[in-house]
């Protein structure tokens, strides 16, 4: 069998060694268009600041590494189309027939239609190139004021970065509040605040509609003039649909796959940030767009080609991030989005200290949890605090990917130890408080 | 309402604060033989490592806090018998009439009979005042050459505490290997050299047969006589239950009650270390003895006076301790009582880092996963690791007491983020490792 995967990021890198795995026999080969296999996007923010030092360390393995499980690679080579009826995919450097074949496209920064956008020193933070175009501006023009367009993820982990390196930071954000898709406003509220105590400034509800100079001395906020010697584009991603599209498969805001991640052609299969699974919550498509959702999907394509009846289940979209001294984790819907949605929820909040009172050093922690009304089931959380948020965040998602209740999580039994936790954890005290509501 | 509480530690304490909550007019007593309300046993150790400074600063609460709840506390008073028939506890200060009657006496540290073991110089670290010795002893004779008789978690954390004195410290453990009941061989080996590592010996498949002195001087291993000039003895602990046994309810190793923790009294229940719960396992009877169940109890057994229908599910004991650079969190049944209880596994283990390879300072963990053959079901876990054990372990827990199968755990969603955690988690290929057997 001849297995072809056009992508070398982290769904289609980690398919190919999910496979070799799975198939000792197969020919492999992974079509990808940067030089490298898989990295990690969500360490770049991390080169920026110098915790990582050198923007190679982000690579996961050697190429040597997947030539060793004799894995092809066609590294810098663009797959153009795809010819579903000759099974062959058409690159810049010949054509590669399949029998199966596995689209791991990834996506692209989203860059909006600003005026100015394309000048010198405006930068997105997706890729290792990317990175080294950043380090070196930086390195070459030392720039000391920053404006970072959009808060989310990305954006905010780029603020931070840049606030290392010395710069004063403004971060300008369209919407209401900061991390808009993870976080209500009350929990946003509480990382701006850690964020702000470390110099960085926000500008909420306003977009930038010019970026002046090039290199770049200056955007336009509504009608203020701010400096800015750097500029960093955040606003997100959108998948990489095009090369599905042409082929003829039923493509949306993602390539439209099945619980097997099979395409409308069943032999083509698409993975990672290009593929549009389910919500859990909702029911409804969406893009995941997570480094763990894009491993998951890699390996059940893998062994659904290789046999097994692997299904790919609904997301949460579980995820974790360092601000500063803040650990911030999410899954799930939230308060704000469940309205829009017409879901009616309970929330249960508790704002605790990660350790007990007695005990030195325990810091200051936040749980929000959201119940749906109709059937108890948690479906959200957003947890702020100082430390061991991420134990929490898991914690409490695994639940609901068991389909935990309200009871279930304020009767959990948890791990308790003086260094380490309180005797009765903030998630049950938030789990408890809900419960109160629904008593009501 | 008349409710009355015998026992002012950690189940007793939280009962009489959960009541309140509940019930603002009910009349709540607490009659305890100890001159405070609860503090935490768990934290003891910490006090003699001085990383808490005073004895007292592990009192939870101050007693004008549960006064100004309106509970009323019968300190130092002993209860000497419970007369069913009149419906009264009778003290050394005189007789409590009740309504209802909770059993909240605890346990105390067994003392095995090792000739010598009165002596001075040895010690048990149970409560406060095991604590104010020990510090008081301490002080004032400077021992140098530490003995501690158990390995289980009281022992470890005392010998850690011995040692950061600087002690040289021996421990001697009866069974094969340290945590006994927590982890199996291959784990307790980590832990143990994690500890070796630190100065700390052990000495395993022997008991102390004397202690000689007093001030104690020596203690006799086989034939061996080794110097120690304190001696801590933590050989495990027995459930407090004459006086309910004295008042004809039923009795095994602790107190028996059903799902609401009633005694074969439905007017007297019992909870914390006291009272036999059921083994979520085994669905054997067993005695739990955890902060985190005693305060589950206090919570059930309060609801259900109130008129709840609370039950108290069956306990997996899950526990974290943290013993120098090691976190060790466990749950559930080990490999090796699975064999004694005839029960058939499958076991998934995995070495790997805390964070992904390209980022800093990640650390090694081990985890080690334990299904059921039967139904494929979790039913135990061992994590021993240099961070986000606890994480790890709650997770890992919370999926089981959901009744989570390998497959729900080798497919789970994870939290992922450079600094913080890999994209593929441990616990997900441990799980893994088990699914490849579960095919064989």
């Amino acid at each position: 069998m001849r297995i072809v995967v056009i992508g070398s990021g982290t769904a289609g890198s980690n398919f190919a060694l999910f496979m070799r795995k799975l198939d000792r026999k197969a020919e492999i080969i992974v079509i990808g268009k940067e030089p490298t296999m898989q990295y990690s996007p969500c360490a770049l923010p991390h080169v920026i600041s110098g915790t990582i030092e050198k923007p190679e360390d982000v690579i996961v393995f050697p190429t040597e590494f997947y030539r060793k499980q004799r894995i092809e690679m066609m590294l810098e080579v663009e797959a153009k189309k795809i010819d579903r009826e000759r099974k062959v995919v058409i690159t810049d450097k010949g054509e590669v027939p399949y029998d199966k074949l596995v689209i791991a496209t990834g996506s692209k920064a989203f860059i909006p239609p600003i005026k100015g956008v394309e000048n010198e020193g405006v930068f997105t933070l997706k890729s290792l190139d990317d990175v080294r175009k950043i380090k070196k501006y930086i390195a070459e023009r030392k720039p000391k004021k920053a404006v970072v367009i959009g808060a989310g993820l990305i954006g905010l982990e780029g603020a931070e970065a840049f606030a290392k390196l010395g710069m004063e930071v403004l971060v300008v954000e369209l919407l209401e509040h900061l991390l808009p898709t993870m976080l209500d406003k009350d929990m946003a509220k509480l990382v701006q605040e850690e964020m702000e105590k470390h110099g960085i400034k926000f500008r909420f509800g306003v977009g930038v509609s010019e970026i002046i100079g090039s290199p770049v001395e200056a955007v336009k906020i509504g009608k203020e003039i701010v400096e800015a010697d750097i500029v960093l584009v955040a606003t997100g991603v959108r998948a990489n649909v095009d090369l599905a599209r042409d082929a003829g498969l039923e493509v949306s805001r993602g390539i439209v796959v099945n619980e097997h991640l099979q395409t409308s052609d069943p032999d083509i299969y698409a993975i990672g940030d290009c593929a549009e699974v389910i919500d859990a919550v909702t029911g409804k498509r969406t893009l995941s767009q997570l480094g763990t959702s894009a491993v998951r999907m890699a390996k059940v394509a893998a062994e659904h080609i290789a046999g097994k009846n692997s299904i790919f289940r609904p997301v949460f979209n579980t995820a974790i991030t360092e601000l500063f001294d803040l650990e911030i984790g999410t899954f799930g819907i939230t308060e704000e989005r469940a309205k829009k949605e017409g879901i009616n929820v309970v929330v249960g909040k508790f704002k605790g200290s990660t350790k007990p009172e007695y005990y030195p050093g325990g810091k200051p922690i936040t749980v929000k949890l959201i119940f749906r009304k109709e059937d108890k089931k948690l479906i959200g959380a957003q947890i702020v605090g100082g430390e061991r948020v991420w134990g929490r965040i898991m914690t409490l998602s695994a639940l609901a990917q068991k389909g935990a209740t309200v009871e279930d999580v304020a009767y959990l039994e948890t791990a308790y130890a003086p260094p380490i936790s309180p005797t009765i954890d903030p998630i049950t005290v938030a789990a408890e408080m809900a419960m109160r509501k629904f008593r009501l």
